[in-house]
């Protein structure tokens, strides 16, 4: 009926790439976690007019993987599970919300949540999710401020991206896996200011050595985005002091992203990023460059080249869920089709 | 397309209650297996003209967490799963099918399965659901008549209010986990008369001590309700022998709720109820007062406090999934948005 | 909207088995895993025309137990999950895809997937779907070729008919749990010749013998179909090389299968099969004859006897998901209702 639509992204891609193993092997295979666009979903929204303004509003995300129609997130509604109101003073949603950080990187991370992004340095960044959460977002003139706060961020029992078993609302520690997160954005003409902060607590039997409410994991975000006819230029850096862990707590991640449509159904875009840590040589550094054919507004075909460079013992793998060996490099290949509905 | 239609409810709250742990520390957190009005879910439901009558109808009913995004019921459509056939002589449906206890207490449960409700008293009337079974309802000048058979009521591996772990249909044992229910009830001029009863069996591994299938759980329940203008008053009891507890089988659950729509926008509703062991003082009392603001036919804003009192060694938390110490009461407040789609 | 349409099937039923248990008691219940004409399930499928004759294609295909509500094949679009694109050319596909044994069953499979029948000879057949695969299918003048390539075709990790733990993709073995599929078919006036090919790789921990990936379980169907006014006709063999056992690798599973519409609201339809293995005699028969009373194009009733007989030390069990004594027979009724949205 009228009061829901359904909506939805399916990503499926064949990639194939260096070091998949200690062995130095490669391997060919289909991506679940991301696509070589987007990572796949299916979702049900709604708006509902209220009189002067005020609209209710909901929106239900399921997250799967495309190649074996498993669900993602460990849960049905893994990507957005909220509904609120919204008016003239902004939007205010109750449940499971994408926090400020995953927000402030629309438009400025211009390769976005795709294999071979900003998610094989960060993880957290294309799964910034709170759980428990209540979130607020506003424009006005031009400024859109943002705030989010979670009372639990996270329940599933499972870590890696999707989850880092932290539920917190616990009645013994009241601060147990909270989070809060905040956004600051100017948009002028041709260009766009971005900031934002998250910091979440730890609690008992979190992952990532956050394992307890007195440790915080904090990332802070800076950006600029620029767009000019055909072109299109983004840059940022994320500040972190993760105190989850002890030898290299701080590191900074910088981008630099840019499009350009070479014609209005074919652009090219890409990316180089590195994500530098302060008290050690583990650093590692990626880049992107991906071929876009736009088959419609809502269907494409795609190629990229990505590559990822580990320094020291870093062991980030170049494709969502892959591995690498410590200090190895990763050279990948993708092609595939994405069409949204 | 026109063959099946999509539909609803997401409630989504904050709520802070006292003693959510036995050092009596309160706990501020989102609920998940409740709201403040209604459980969260996702429906499909369709139905068929097949002439002279007689209709072929399904509904596929999801569960889900509205703090977390998680599956309820510990399956994908926890809620409802049925098809069948409906005419003037009522409808047969197959799947998975409420109760009649559970539909016995529509309307005159006057709070419904809210938070601070029934539920807290005893989980199974919300949950009122059977695996497995044959469901007919009818109504004819006024009386609706009703039953449900089972083969294999719960096929859930999970314990808890979502199940109980027995799945029956048991070559060795036909009786095992089997379940009945029936329904007697009269809708008058501004009143209703209402009276059900269900028995469930149990089986080998099932939980809450009906261990075998010579144990039952049998409840009974009475009811009426009135209906006035602006006014509703809804009176019960329900009645339970429970084979599966050697110490305290027999319980009165009696409850008293009213309504009053105070303007067309506002209602204010309450319910006090109290579960009264024969054999023993580990009763409990419960009451709730909440104040709904009506945004629209579809969406709504409230307010709700409650507070449940266990006496002796009785448990019952005030909120749903929650947790008590023995013998402790519990204070509730509650406030969130609930819409229907 | 209207880029994606929903559609389903709910197909509920009671059946009654004898030897359900090595005692020799009969069980009643209601079947999960398959209905008497389909298994349920509920997708979401959509085509954007793209000009010239190109379309962008995509379904998503949950499978679910109309008896409880629990999602089927251990995921949530368990059945089907692929995009692609269409065209003169046919149509190629990447995801999760039906291979080409089980594709070349349509139509002269007469029973279909349904209860007592080919699926309880080799539960393989209705559950042929390979995960991290292309597909390409077209036809030409009457003349369909068709193929699959997996890249490692079984994600789950339960065995049984919806899994085999064989994931793939590894680094260390390309071949690991790789699969491909081949069909040609030619569709004449009232009649038609199919042919089909499968053959899946073993992998490290991998059921039902498969341990390794040198060694491999392979399919060949013949099989021809004839329809001529009321009547349908359909006979096949399915020739099978199972490296995994090491005492009856070979086997033939024959069949014949008959359909005639007494009436335009009335079928009788039913089918003979043998599963012979070459080396030893624990062979299996069975045979099933239905009746379906069509109470509109989306709706029907039916009732359906069964049999299967078990030699040596065969124990195929009569209903999915069942199980019987080994060498035992098995007699079953079933009664339902389907109905497709």
């Amino acid at each position: 009926q009228s009061n829901v639509t359904m909506y939805g992204i399916i990503d499926a891609a064949v990639e194939t790439y260096t070091n998949a193993d200690a062995a130095g092997n490669s391997v060919t295979r289909m991506p679940s976690l991301g696509g070589g666009m987007f990572p796949s979903r299916l979702g049900f929204r709604g708006t509902e007019d209220l009189g002067d303004g005020l609209k209710a509003i909901f929106q239900l995300e399921n997250g799967f993987a495309p190649d074996t129609g498993t669900q993602g997130q460990n849960r049905l509604f893994g990507r957005q599970a909220w509904v609120g109101l919204q008016g003239k003073w902004g939007q205010l949603t109750l449940g499971r919300n994408y926090n400020m950080l995953n927000i402030s990187t629309y438009d400025v991370d211009i390769i976005g949540p795709s294999q071979y992004g900003l998610g094989s340095l960060d993880s957290f960044i294309p799964n910034g999710r709170s759980d428990n959460s209540v979130a607020y977002r506003g424009t006005f003139s031009g400024v859109t401020v943002g705030a989010t706060y979670s009372l639990g961020r996270d329940t599933s029992t499972a870590g890696g991206p999707a989850g880092t078993s932290c539920a917190g609302e616990s009645a013994t520690d009241a601060v147990a896996c909270r989070e809060w997160s905040a956004l600051l954005r100017y948009d002028g003409n041709g260009y766009s200011l971005i900031s934002a902060f998250d910091r979440i607590y730890g609690g008992t039997g979190a992952a990532n050595g956050l394992n307890s409410s007195s440790k915080t994991d904090s990332r802070a975000h800076v950006a600029a985005f620029i767009k000019q006819n055909d072109w299109k230029v983004g840059l940022g850096v994320i500040t972190r002091n993760n105190e989850g862990s002890t030898t290299q707590p701080r590191s900074n991640l910088v981008y630099l992203g840019a499009a350009y449509n070479v014609t209005p159904f074919f652009t090219i875009d890409g990316q180089i990023a590195r994500l530098d840590y302060r008290a050690t040589n583990n650093d590692t550094s990626q880049f992107l460059v991906r071929g876009v054919y736009n088959l419609s507004k809502r269907s494409a075909w795609y190629v990229a080249a990505g590559r990822i460079s580990n320094d020291g013992t870093a062991a980030l793998a170049l494709s969502a869920g892959g591995s690498v060996g410590a200090g190895m490099s990763q050279t990948g290949l993708i092609t595939g089709v994405k069409h949204s509905f």
